[in-house]
């Protein structure tokens, strides 16, 4: 395969988190690959051959013999072809933070020269990587964005791709290279070169789409459908407890109709699902069109944490349990069973929650590093939960140790009065105090 | 297997529409069984075996050598197991309109004896079976509703079962007895009873939910469900329209991530998806909880009749097409494509908008019986549409009949100059001049 300079590919990858890392292990198997990171100590780590985020195994990041892992920009400069991999989140008040994408724009636009392919893999709203991402490029280069529109008027300058990443943490089924990758160009030649770069490392084939806004919102979906989902359940949640109607036994009946979707109660959280669907809110509210479905699913979702604290507290008052200086334990952090990623999980609105009440909340998640949880959210996490300290215990994160622990050894955490609550529905209905 | 007066079952169903006779004919090749309707006419052309819902043919009809029909209540008399299979509305408020169920509750009341079952199939909100049917029964008949909570003091009255029916209409791959059924009963043992009825004829086999409230919720949600889902797509068209961006090439693109859920956006019409939702945030607002996710996706998708004319006259306009005493052809009226169910139908919105623009409506519609259309919603069938008569031509429902007409012939219906309008994706985006 050659670029459209006819040039071996050499891939330079900017961000080696959850999604660089296993994308520039697979094409550094195949071509010469530079990974770049801005965090020394994530560069360091790789090149003693360790993954922190557990999504890259030492034995599989050794088959990746022509990959090279670097903080210098510098060493970009050899490559031809640049994969931006950085995270999109959002800021405080749930706008886009485009930060991390424009820096990284930035970055490149020193480096690129004539001919070169950038691909964006970050989840963005529809027209993104032309409207800022180009500019900046341009900006910062001198070049010219090459697209369908201009490429008969000008020959000299850069191409766009975007291929949106579908990574799935700690899903060791849907790998990179298991996932369909939808992919698309600036110009139709450029748009083939990128589908047959992936196509060479991803064998469960490309999508490759018509212009890169219909790949760029087709990402932007995928999980705006998931919140929706997940959205309808917890009003469901809400609108059955009123009626007390035990929401798992609703699911269990509806879910024999064949086309019943099972999804669950709970809190959203993760660099995805609770946020990709306010990117495209905001866009939609630019051109006029304020999205009354996504915002409402965002509103019910964002609200689960509150919403948890206060039917536990509601319970505690029932049982004459007082609030105001309750030990509570929260079991999980994570914003996902069995892996350690902790970004945006909204446990931490129970925390607070709890806080607000003058409660004391220890947290305890055998899979997340203390340091790193305690520099974001301060000294909450124990190593071991004490025997009979706790007013209130919360199942937030169906952990399979704590699965394994049984309802009996968490009970005894427990004072002889207490009140267990099942978020993600891990013990029966009668075995626990109350439930979402 | 007995019921519990140690009794042949003997079955008595009250309505005989998409969901009782299908049900009727069932149970009439295994146990006697008295079909009722209230419609003579409909007791007429079932005599004759003929079913004008084409749910049953007419070799299926003649397989239940014990089903007998019947218009006269008290032919139901003989039966000691009832099912009420009657529709369950909304009115012009979109409240529920219980009507049909209350109606037919005091028509069982005054017929059902001691130790009778009375189950009912009809979709309703949580609770409605034993708030509003029960007190009815009991009124009517003079004798106790029988569950749970009572039945160690009381011996002598009526039980009552829930089983909703899960009827998908024209859709001959799941027919009654490949649907699995969830089942319910006023007493454990009634649920018992209930069950195995229904697994003697329900070769899918059922779900015994463990109450009445639950099998009453899962029924509502999956509509709701449903529904949801199609507001969402909807909204993304309204989003995507505003970018420019074809949003069946962006579905294409989305579905091909493993656990994306292919629906499609349209009017959302017919006798359940856009009902049942009204019936749970009925209920929810009685308890105090304004379901706004559900209520937000019923705005959306009751709004697209409104917007696909929205769409039409804009492109109209642009054309310089006058809208004001234009010809408009609309193309299906049923609420779902090669069936004749005009139940609910949404197209109904895009004839009356159009109307309201001085347009002038024709609609063709080769599943549609002309007088019962007409009935409802007057002079607009057409028997066949005339060559290059229309400014305007909606492509509303995707008949078979009108997908093999091609698009050449349907653009020789439209006037030299005139919109192609399609709702379902039924040609290519460049075959048409809008579409949702």
């Amino acid at each position: 395969m050659s670029n459209p300079g006819n040039k071996t590919p050499v891939i330079g990858i900017v961000g080696l988190g959850y999604v660089g890392l296993p994308l520039a292990v697979e094409f550094g198997t195949k071509y010469q690959t530079i990974g770049y990171d801005i965090c020394r100590a994530r560069i360091k780590e790789l090149q003693s051959t360790k993954d922190s985020t557990l999504e890259v195994e030492a034995e599989k990041l050794q088959t990746a013999k022509h990959l090279s892992y670097t903080s210098d920009p510098k060493d970009l400069r050899q490559a031809n072809v640049y994969i931006v991999t950085v995270p999109t989140p959002i800021d405080k008040h749930k706008h886009p933070d485009l930060t991390p994408l424009v820096k990284a724009s930035e970055l490149l636009g020193k480096i690129i020269s004539e001919g070169d392919v950038v691909i964006y893999e970050s989840t963005v709203y529809p027209g993104a990587t032309e409207e800022i991402c180009a500019p900046i490029l341009e900006e910062e280069s001198g070049l010219k964005y090459l697209n369908s529109a201009n490429r008969e008027q000008l020959s000299k300058g850069f191409y766009l791709g975007y291929s949106p990443e579908r990574i799935n943490p700690g899903d060791k089924e849907h790998r990179v290279t298991a996932i369909t990758k939808v992919t698309s160009g600036s110009t139709p030649e450029i748009a083939d070169f990128v589908d047959e770069l992936y196509r060479s490392i991803i064998t469960a084939g490309t999508h490759r789409a018509g212009s890169i806004k219909v790949a760029e919102a087709a990402k932007v979906i995928e999980n705006t459908q998931r919140d929706i989902n997940i959205a309808l359940i917890n009003e469901l949640v809400m609108i059955f407890n009123r009626l007390n109607i035990d929401t798992e036994e609703v699911l269990k009946a509806a879910g024999t109709k064949w086309n019943f979707l099972p999804f669950r109660p709970g809190l959203v959280g993760g660099h995805c699902i609770g946020v990709d669907p306010y990117y495209l809110t905001h866009k939609a509210t630019e051109v006029g069109y304020v999205a009354e479905m996504i915002l409402s699913g965002r509103r019910i979702n964002d609200g689960m944490g509150s919403y948890v604290v206060d039917q536990v507290v509601r319970k505690m008052t029932q049982r004459r349990i007082d609030v105001i200086d309750a030990n509570v334990l929260v079991m999980g952090l994570t914003f996902k069973e069995n892996c350690p990623d902790l970004r945006n999980t909204r446990v931490v609105d129970i925390i607070r929650e709890f806080q607000g009440f003058h409660a004391h909340v220890d947290v305890f998640d055998p899979w997340v590093d203390k340091s790193t949880a305690e520099a974001e959210y301060g000294p909450i996490l124990i190593d071991e939960p004490d025997q009979g300290k706790y007013d209130a215990i919360i199942l937030a994160v169906p952990h399979k140790e704590i699965i394994e622990m049984g309802i009996n050894k968490i009970r005894a955490l427990g004072k002889p009065e207490h009140i267990l609550y099942d978020v993600k529905y891990l013990f029966p209905a009668d075995k626990t105090d109350a439930r979402l």
